[in-house]
């Protein structure tokens, strides 16, 4: 197959290496800086840097960019999608660009099916882009009303470049645990380190500090979009955060160990439960 | 140097054998269950069960038990010790420790400098003990008055055995830091498990979950111990955090995209001028 890749940020750039060390696939990458591309082309990450008549001749198009530019780019460049070309987005959001999405399919005669890799890094760019980013992630697919053999298409593909997990999901289930899984620790994270102890943790912190703090190397473009695109859920889930942060809190400032305790084991109990 | 190590938990498992794997010095174990010191004898992590005689022949004593239980043991043993032999604890907290530690020295004639090995795992006791676990970790020292010859000592000790960092600092600096690096974490981390999404989230996450939740598997008793020792800095941190958070969230809810991005881009610059 033909498989376009648009945008060779770290998750455009980790699926045309990816697709080009697990399978036989024919790879055309595009991108709005020529620089990277051409990068991308003498890697062998690519086999060819893209224009409209090559998008036209993609069997697959793969958008690796950020929500919003997603949409923009089919609404521009639909008009050269083959008929019947399999499209999908890999947003950290669903609700916001499923639907706009398929309606262009509609109009443009291509089959869209949303997807997620659900894999990243704390920085971003092409040029910390891997070929083993998806090795053992999950890879959340929202058919938003694409025929079986399609959303079949792309979960195959995804299996062959190393995904070790299909998870099918609407845009509603994925966006609310999306919210939990991957926005709530971002947030987590910048917050914590803008404590004043920060700057002077070194010699003072472990695995604990690292963990929290890691994903506070944010790029706050996209994750500004990605939060405000996903306001309600986000807000949900903060708010069940704050409560169970404040009955601890609480907790601690009462100097009640009974309840402190029994709070800490409710924590405990998820994570065994999880076998974590 | 004979060395008696007492409470072979995670802790004290793992000093037993980074010490027998990186120095010729005789470590004597002391544990409450017997079979525990029994199977560390037959794990060659202890050259002998200890007993008040054996305790009496030691020129280090690394505490590993809880806090309060520490100064417990001492209270009731320090007339065992050998005069000047050299006493440290291994306490997350300093100040509820040090100082009746301190008082103890100086009545039965030993000398006591606090520390506290930055190592741990998300599951206590023997069984998952690990000579490496101080491998490129730091060792904070509290000298709390004693001599520097002392405090030198139990420096290269750290240092034989693996740790990376010595970190010299009062129990005052020590429990503020800790607060923040270490306690505020794992609050943190039982916080966030606590959402009704958490049991669901296997297909939908990645490193960001992996890593907030990880030190959820908490061990209540003793977390709930340090924390409430602790009390004063830590809820100190948590208003800092919170009143950060709050910030964060106002924007989320007021749809405030300039002022959002610049919260996130403050988090950004913190760990990008720490190089991580």
């Amino acid at each position: 197959m033909n498989i376009a890749v648009i945008g060779l940020g770290i998750i455009g750039g980790s699926f045309c290496k990816a697709i080009k060390s697990h399978t036989h696939h024919h790879v055309i990458g595009f991108n709005r800086t020529l620089s990277t591309a051409q990068q991308a082309l003498s890697d062998g990450a690519i086999d060819e840097i893209g224009d409209e008549a090559a998008l036209g001749r993609a069997d697959i198009i793969i958008l690796c960019m950020y929500p919003r530019a997603c949409v923009d780019y089919i609404s521009q460049n639909g008009k050269y999608i083959k008929k019947g070309a399999l499209v999908t987005d890999s947003s950290g959001i669903k609700r916001a660009v499923c639907p706009q999405l398929s309606a262009l399919a509609r109009e443009y005669d291509f089959v869209f099916v949303g997807s997620h890799p659900m894999a990243g890094k704390e920085k971003n760019g092409y040029e910390v882009s891997d070929g083993a980013l998806f090795e053992g992630a999950s890879f959340i697919i929202t058919p938003c009303g694409a025929d079986e053999k399609s959303v079949e298409t792309l979960a195959q593909l995804a299996a062959d470049i190393g995904f070790a997990r299909i998870t099918l999901s609407d845009p509603e289930e994925h966006d609310r645990m999306i919210a939990f899984t991957s926005q709530l620790p971002h947030i987590l994270a910048c917050a914590y380190v803008l404590s004043p102890c920060c700057p002077n943790h070194k010699g003072f912190s472990a695995g604990s500090y690292r963990d929290v703090s890691r994903v506070a190397n944010i790029n706050s473009k996209l994750w500004s979009e990605l939060f405000l695109e996903n306001r309600t859920p986000l807000v949900e889930e903060l708010e069940v955060l704050t409560n169970n942060l404040s009955r601890i809190v609480d907790a601690v400032k009462q100097n009640d160990k009974k309840t402190l305790a029994a709070l800490l084991e409710e924590g405990h109990r998820v994570k065994q439960a999880l076998g974590e």
